[in-house]
């Protein structure tokens, strides 16, 4: 390939054809979260800003790892690892990562110039319906139940579980997703082919092969603290409100729930015993104005505005669930968007009987909002929802 | 005594001499917290009420009591327990309880005829500087230990702590001042010679000695829920805010910090595990408003400004204590009302050190605010506060 040929060279001689190219060599210079490089960016486009880079002085933070870039090998480490680039612009572009660009903490104000992206997941109509849980890595039985629950409570009624894949509070998150065959995002501050900590591989890979594992990182690269604060800002965006479940008062949750502030998502924190250590961070939160949450449907009320807001069929015009009854949401509601559920299940979440189940599930089947699965489980249509 | 001969005659024949005697009377046919008995007092006055009850049919709620008035033996059974009946224009009587002529709850809408109290404390001054505790019966150790230590720290900082004697919390809150010889008042649903629980004896015995046991219901009378709820209006207006700690969904509590918000004082809650049924009322409380509360130096912040426009003497002409510096308050404040602490101590509480807090207390001293006792340490003078 001419790219793999003229990867030692300088960046006119490296083939950028696209846009997309020219984002991906951008990540390949850069760190996350650079607001610099982002505001050129935005006002010149990603071509001419890698040209212009060119003529960058080697010394410059960019220049000096021009010398690096790898492109051609990028895409091949991409091809065999079945990763996509999306970028904005992208159907699969979440435009909650757009809000980004407006503001700023810790001098990082920029959205990614794109995100590798591993699993069949959508990535923009899950993060249309996300929820971010966010802990200490050295939670409590306590915390990791509380997470694991939440979770897979929240990803069984089609709401997208987004984390970090840290252990403890993250990976007891995305766990209780997987769990229930629900929506769950890791956003890591590694390659999404270095997924961190390898401690938590196995479930990376659940995520790589049912859910979706995302980075502004390219392939190959490690994890480092100033990352993991970029990471924190996208896992905030990516989502419509954050919960802190146990955390310390200095932590990367207390970053993550701040830039859920700087976002305008819903800040929401799950209290604790007020003799743990693990408990000041989610009081601290909660006296500062976040939701105390103590389970699932408080999430879902505390997200429920927000989330109409941030769902891009809400503004399109043939929106067949704001029209539904009361009655009807209910049981569309209550249908799963992944693993299915009995008829009868799904009555007894509403408390209604078998019958008045299967005639709401019928009305809702012709609407083309669900559907039985192969093992005759009604779950979500895939568009039905975010 | 003539009231003895005539204490089985319609209430013209009982010889009620005063306004304190008629409220005496009219608390001994009425049920606390009687809206339409207060209307009346309010519109007539005590005596002139207490006379119109005469042509009152005996088959009035008030008329049935009428025959079992017994003022003489009342005032005997008062002078042989040492009980005092204190009535609003009193200088003991607090304004804060005339805020109950103004809310409604429940029915109801009347601040208390007046108050039977028993024990030392100046009650006006002490519930100028009330925080109320409250709570389940059934609490845990976990509560209690908190409700313990929140009562013990904020008594040593010359709070009053309130509440109701009742096992559990209630007890746990005031065992905790008592614990450190801090200010505290038991609220009782029954005669202050009649403290109830009977297990909460000897605690009873120590407020009667060193704090305040006060009722609206005369001598001898029993407790019953609604004279529960009605106290409890009683224990939310005594106190500048009311702390939640430990309670179900459904309890005394809930009622209490109701009165409290109906009031305009400040709501406050302890978090706990989500996992125990008795961290639902106070994670309730915190989702409706009240806030959350973790430590005794919270509920100061939180009192501070709502105490400072109940404390009688803010509106005083010559509240040196408005004036102090910044430095000085800071010392100031951390001074016990009752105990003591030594000039180190107190330092400490501030992060100043021995000469700097020494130097203070000179000068707070020679404002006649603070002294030392016979132990050689700092506490405040009588008055200094509250």
């Amino acid at each position: 390939m001419s790219e793999a040929r003229a990867s030692h060279a300088s960046p006119q001689r490296i083939a950028v054809r696209d846009e997309r190219m020219a984002r991906m060599a951008l990540a390949c210079v850069s760190e996350p979260g650079d607001t610099q490089l982002g505001e050129i960016v935005a006002a010149s486009g990603a071509e001419a800003t890698w040209h212009s880079l060119g003529s960058a002085r080697r010394d410059t933070r960019w220049g000096r790892r021009l010398a690096s870039v790898r492109l051609a090998e990028l895409i091949a480490v991409m091809r065999h690892r079945r990763l996509r680039f999306v970028i904005p612009g992208d159907s699969e572009w979440p435009d909650q990562l757009d809000d980004l660009a407006h503001v700023g903490r810790e001098k990082i104000k920029a959205q990614p110039l794109g995100l590798w992206v591993a699993g069949p997941g959508h990535l923009k109509d899950w993060a249309a319906r996300g929820v971010a849980i966010v802990g200490t890595r050295t939670s409590t039985r306590y915390g990791d139940a509380i997470a694991t629950d939440l979770a897979a409570d929240l990803a069984a009624s089609g709401v997208t579980v987004v984390s970090g894949g840290a252990y403890g509070i993250d990976i007891a998150a995305h766990r209780g997703a997987l769990a229930v065959r629900g929506r769950t995002i890791g956003v890591l501050a590694s390659g999404v082919d270095q997924p961190y900590p390898r401690g938590n591989a196995r479930v990376f890979e659940e995520m790589c092969g049912h859910g979706l594992v995302v980075s502004e990182l390219p392939p190959g690269e490690r994890p480092s603290r100033p990352r993991f604060l970029a990471r924190n800002r996208v896992i905030a965006a990516l989502a419509i409100g954050s919960v802190m479940v146990e955390a310390r008062l200095r932590s990367g949750a207390r970053n993550t729930l701040g830039w859920a502030e700087d976002l305008s998502r819903v800040r929401m924190a799950v209290p604790g015993p007020v003799t743990s250590a693990f408990s000041e961070g989610p009081h601290e939160q909660i006296r500062a104005g976040a939701t105390l949450i103590t389970s699932a449907p408080q999430i879902r009320e505390a997200i429920g505005r927000a989330g109409q807001d941030l769902l891009p069929f809400a503004k399109g015009p043939a929106r067949v669930v704001d029209r539904l009854s009361d009655s009807l949401t209910e049981i569309f509601e209550a249908v799963p968007g992944a693993g299915g559920l009995t008829a009868a299940e799904i009555g007894a979440k509403c408390g209604r009987d078998l019958r008045d189940a299967i005639a709401a599930l019928g009305e809702l089947e012709d609407l083309g909002l669900v559907r039985t699965n192969s093992g005759n489980l009604w779950v979500l249509r895939p568009g039905a929802v975010g």
